[in-house]
């Protein structure tokens, strides 16, 4: 393959005749493919089907399981969330479906009542959260909903650049959170380095409420039994650091049983969670506790959880694989871009050229292939370089996903090759 | 039965004297009851087990209720509670177990964000809610969190005194809401009348972000299947009188099949939901579609649904009945007392003589039978006439609620003939 910036003129002008055959080709077949979100495909939500049969009329519920009550969580569920996370169950509350919706509430907590006896954010000036970038658009989302101002961080190899993070949470008392997806970073696959981990736990916030938002929503989700990355225990390293109250940890098995009827938890401190409570208990008398106990007996204990999540990497690899193998194929040695190579997580992270992402995202759409915004990685949508491009290999079928994959590789070669004859002028 | 008040200085030495030794034989026994929470016993949540078999891994489950998203809830849903509640599916959002938590997330997003584009409520000096009482201590607590401050309104025999919500709501922009169970009311058991409805879907809100938090938890609670109050729908009311956006209707299956596994739903105007769920996409990307699903086929329709509420209904009247009889058997005629003779919802409504329910509340919980606390169903727990005590006969066995409600008798006579005995002095 030839680089695109050796090309000469000629070449380009070329070159970009003949891709743009190729995409016209491609627009005639009609497709129509998703590649946007981080849903799991049918086959793989079929793996979980056998758990609707662990509870039914016959099965002994505890009474008080069927009724008002119970806060925090079933013993069970907190034990065995305990054990996934590798903390205490007095550090966890467990919830209904969705660990946004968590995060949500923390959020919306600390805006309207503040986290420990702090000054609600809706009664100061100015709030601030550091967001690492590429980051989760979601969370980038529920911060913007509540009028806080967004500060991108750099994510590097080892997690968010430490020494960035450290100069705005040691000295700027507004800054009062940051969004952090540690292991299999949506959407980089970046895993935090032990090194981060310690050097988030032993931060100095100038803000007391300040919080690390820990969304470990990957943290089991291996593509690979023998390549695998495990971030260090952040509930443990801020115990360590003599800093348990400033990390809010979140999980759930949205992406291991059913996305919306899953049970999602938070592991927190224990004055967090007694402060927490004493909101939720305003909120809620209480969440599904029968479906905490369908998914505890359903998965037994880690090992049964475990075993459940090779099955569904033996769904998710191959369709990673042959993403990256395509993107391997068609764009290696072209100097146009750069791509991950995750172990884990839901995402394929590209880089394009800069100036480029948009043009891409439209020229898949519009051969029927929809890829997340351009830009929805960063916060107010706003990626500088108008580069970055995540890529989700889960929902469509394999051959889908070969097809939209090419196209993929297609689209970023013409846009890439227009750019760059354009840059000859 | 000899009446209190008529009853000279020795009588009622020695009437004291008689109960205080009933009273300390009660005592002598230990008893542990609750009589607080209206929650079901365990015999009517055995009447929804069978639900638990309706889903198992062979039913037909469309693909994307499996997965993400379906944000306002599944069609089956949507076209359950339309039913219900006698209104469009257009009008309805399915959300997960709580109907509580709907009603906290309603306050919550008036206070950060406003309704339709109203100012936040956080932004403004002074919020002001209506509060019917007595009422619901639920309600009382999410608009005390939240620091908005409480006004009662008497609760008449049809409804709220509409003077005096007319009065604040066509007056006062400050006042952005009233907490209504319009139909067998907690506590009281009133329904609202087809005027008072009338009245309320004519208000002319001094605010444009007033709303009637219609919270419709007992509207298909009958405790007689010849003897049933309905109370007027809202919604439409709402919109004939113009007035589509003034009310969010509130209801769940909390009741209905178990608490913490229900489902619940809100009712309100084409706008207003378009409002919420702009919010709520930030919120979550779903509720729990399987026990959406789950309910819908088990009921398979409101005549389903209607034949289940009788089945509970054999379990409860038997325990309002036995309650009711030995209040009229014990206190009628002594003049220091009334109670309630509901036809549906989950409460015995009590009114002690003035001065009294803190002492009866807490005579019987130094006897074992733990009541609703005195004064909780009034906003800040503040009852200015410490009369009034909430009667919950659902949770005990028809056993226990016997003694219990024969307990609670002796203490109402022995507080009250004490009071009228201190009278005299």
């Amino acid at each position: 393959m030839k680089s695109y910036v050796t090309m000469n003129k000629e070449e380009l002008t070329n070159l970009v005749q003949e891709l743009q055959i190729q995409y016209d080709h491609f627009k005639s077949q009609g497709l129509q493919l998703n590649m946007a979100r981080g849903k799991p495909d049918f086959d793989q939500l079929g793996l979980s089907k056998d758990m609707l049969d662990v509870i039914d009329s016959q099965s002994e519920i505890p009474n008080d399981y069927l009724n008002y009550g119970i806060l925090d969580g079933t013993l069970e569920a907190k034990e065995f969330f305990a054990e996934m996370l590798d903390v205490s169950k007095d550090n966890l509350i467990i919830y209904g479906n969705s660990s946004l919706n968590i995060m949500f509430d923390q959020i919306s907590r600390g805006y309207t009542h503040g986290y420990m006896g702090a000054t609600p954010w809706c009664q100061l000036d100015k709030i601030k959260f550091l967001c690492p970038v590429p980051g989760y658009d979601r969370h980038f989302a529920i911060t913007e909903h509540f009028g806080i101002e967004m500060i991108p961080v750099p994510l590097n190899d080892n997690g968010p650049d430490m020494d960035v993070v450290e100069q705005y949470v040691n000295n700027d008392e507004s800054v009062k959170g940051i969004w952090c997806v540690p292991q299999y970073s949506n959407p980089t696959g970046t895993t935090y380095s032990d090194e981060t981990v310690k050097r988030f736990a032993s931060l100095k916030p100038a803000a007391k409420d300040f919080r690390i938002f820990w969304d470990n929503a990957y943290c089991i989700h291996h593509l690979y039994s023998d390549k695998q990355d495990h971030v260090a225990n952040i509930i443990k390293a801020c115990e360590e650091a003599g800093n348990p109250d400033i990390v809010f940890e979140f999980c759930s098995t949205s992406k291991v049983t059913f996305p919306g009827s899953g049970v999602a938890a938070m592991a927190t401190s224990k004055n967090n969670k007694q402060d927490i409570l004493k909101h939720m208990t305003i909120q809620t008398i209480g969440h599904d506790k029968i479906n905490q106990l369908r998914h505890v007996r359903y998965f037994k204990n880690i090992d049964g959880l475990m075993k459940h999540m090779e099955k569904q990497a033996d769904v998710l690899r191959p369709k990673f694989e042959a993403v990256i193998e395509i993107l391997d194929k068609e764009l290696s040695g072209l100097d146009i871009a750069s791509w991950s190579h995750p172990l884990g997580g839901y995402f394929v992270s590209f880089d394009a050229m800069e100036g480029c992402a948009k043009d891409i995202v439209n020229a898949c759409k519009e051969a029927g292939v929809i890829l997340t915004g351009a830009g929805a990685t960063y916060p107010y949508g706003k990626d500088p370089k108008d580069s970055h491009i995540r890529i989700a290999p889960s929902y469509p079928t394999l051959d889908e996903l070969k097809q939209a994959a090419q196209l993929f590789t297609l689209c970023v070669k013409l846009v890439s090759a227009k750019k760059t004859l354009e840059s000859l002028h």
